[in-house]
């Protein structure tokens, strides 16, 4: 059983898994792990938990083939989620049971193909599969925040070669979400506006770090930019929660983040890149925080591609140096070149 | 000229200094880069920057060789000393000019040592430089930070092989460092006592993270370890600030970091690491606030070993999943294999 621990001086949260050999990290390769038969694969369903949700053709059975996007809990998760939090302390320290989910999105029943090969229909069906999957976390009052994020690339901490993306549910809410919900929320007090829409709104107007807009969503690199080429994709109406679309919303959301991810691909010869879904905490405390966030916070997607090794300085401080002006970057991503 | 960028929702700072082409990334290998001739090495000294200090043999001369530690500006400073900061905004967002230092420290003249092969008395003077160059740079008042960090190897964001730390003074204090300040803070409104000195006393009596001590340090892996065999050296007495030095205490502090870097070495073989140098910022606003600083707030080194690939899920949400448990690192560590 993994667990939860709370870093005393800053609050910070972390999973100790605990089961991993030291043998392992030195023959850590450069590589993604084929492996043979490919458990992501149709066909070979058995070779994973059963299904939680897919989306699939009329008239095929769970856990067979014929499905689009197959959803299931990862098979060495780092957080369980059956039992109860059991929350203690050691003089000091706080700590509790690792419980949550932690889950598994396939995007494409084909093994070669990546997200950025995929069409706008099918990268529909991946994002209602984000969303369903949230809105049956929610019921768990366990849960205070669902994590949605991808990882391309080896360099970006992929391991199976197969397009997947992944779910992991906590028990709290992290750090760096809270900051977000604490300053969106300082803004709303002093403005009575949602700090996210007056960026939309000044990324519009001065054009330059602008990547792609159609009718409900913008994508720009954003003003201080953490990593060179950091794209992120978010509605232009005001929507704090990833939860209520319709389908076009939805559909325009495929056809942005397509078009941002080929223009990464095109501009930089298809990169390793992080995306994470920035949704709002979807239990919030009382009724009145709730509409607090519900005014203030704004979700969006962070799309982080991974060029640079992170050195000792932005490791220890939360303060990063990114070499590539975000204008630029808008330029060159524009461009696809 | 680099600029200092802050975003507008979480208040963080960012560096972007904004020359690099995006073929640079393209072409980063994964071996350290083997310059010829070597900057870094006696003999060589008109290749950088001229010295800003050196511990050097009696009547050697400066820009010659005959030093032990050399300090000097880096030829590609991501900040420069000169100029105002001129901060502004731009309708929502805040910005200043990239206004800093950015130093070398050569801890060796011998190109083929790294620091764990260096003997307590070679440490102690890379110390008493960090120390000469934060009290220098603290007569500076637009400086409101001092990094001091250690890359080592190339995983963990080393390119030059020759072993030298690096020195970013900021106009800022970085966020990471303002949690810490403010969580100590707290906890010494609540207790009225130090976070950290109640932490080392716990550790001396679970004794299960403890790896080292000597009369003035404690070695420990943190009960909340971020990374896998991540260690803390701290001092047993309360002390806020790294200066005021005795040379017993200097020579404490480079016999136990010695002994940890060995163990990690000796247990991980020679792993890529980054050491962070927690001490506090130091000139704070108001003599009320010094006051509160330094009774709250206790310097210490942060070691991190780069076993392991950050994911997204690491990125975006300051978060982190470490798979070996503190209290099995460190009975590894302890027995060095």
């Amino acid at each position: 059983m993994s667990e939860l621990r709370r870093d005393p001086i800053t609050g910070r949260w972390v999973i100790i898994s605990g089961d991993r050999r030291k043998e392992d990290f030195r023959s850590a390769g450069e590589a993604l792990e084929e492996m043979d038969p490919c458990p992501f694969c149709p066909g070979n369903e058995e070779l994973t938990p059963p299904e939680i949700i897919a989306y699939r053709e009329e008239g095929s059975k769970p856990d067979k083939p014929g499905w689009w996007t197959r959803v299931f809990a990862n098979k060495f998760p780092v957080l369980r989620i059956e039992g109860d939090l059991n929350r203690r302390g050691i003089g000091l320290f706080d700590l509790m049971d690792g419980i949550g989910a932690h889950e598994i999105i396939v995007e494409t029943p084909d093994h070669t193909r990546s997200l950025v090969d995929l069409g706008d229909h099918e990268l529909e069906k991946v994002f209602w599969a984000y969303r369903d999957r949230i809105l049956d976390l929610r019921k768990d009052p366990r849960m205070k925040y669902v994590l949605i994020f991808k990882n391309h690339g080896r360099a970006a901490g992929a391991r199976v070669p197969h397009a997947h993306s992944q779910l992991i549910a906590l028990p709290v809410i992290p750090k760096a979400v809270q900051e977000e919900l604490a300053g969106a929320g300082d803004y709303f007090r002093l403005k009575e506006r949602c700090i996210f829409c007056d960026i939309n709104r000044q990324e519009l107007e001065l054009q330059e770090r602008l990547l792609l807009e159609n009718k409900n969503f913008l994508a720009y690199v954003p003003f201080a930019a953490r990593f060179p080429f950091e794209i992120w994709v978010i509605p232009k109406q005001h929507r704090s929660c990833f939860t209520g679309f319709t389908k076009e919303e939805m559909m325009d959301l495929a056809r942005i983040l397509r078009g941002a991810l080929v223009r990464l691909s095109l501009t930089l010869g298809n990169p390793p890149f992080n995306y994470l879904l920035h949704g709002s905490p979807y239990l919030p405390a009382t009724d009145k925080e709730a509409q607090r966030v519900e005014a203030s916070y704004h979700w969006h997607l962070e799309i982080m591609p991974r060029l640079l090794r992170v050195a000792g300085f932005e490791w220890g401080t939360g303060f990063y140096i990114n070499p590539v002006s975000p204008e630029k970057a808008a330029v060159q991503l524009r461009l696809g070149v």
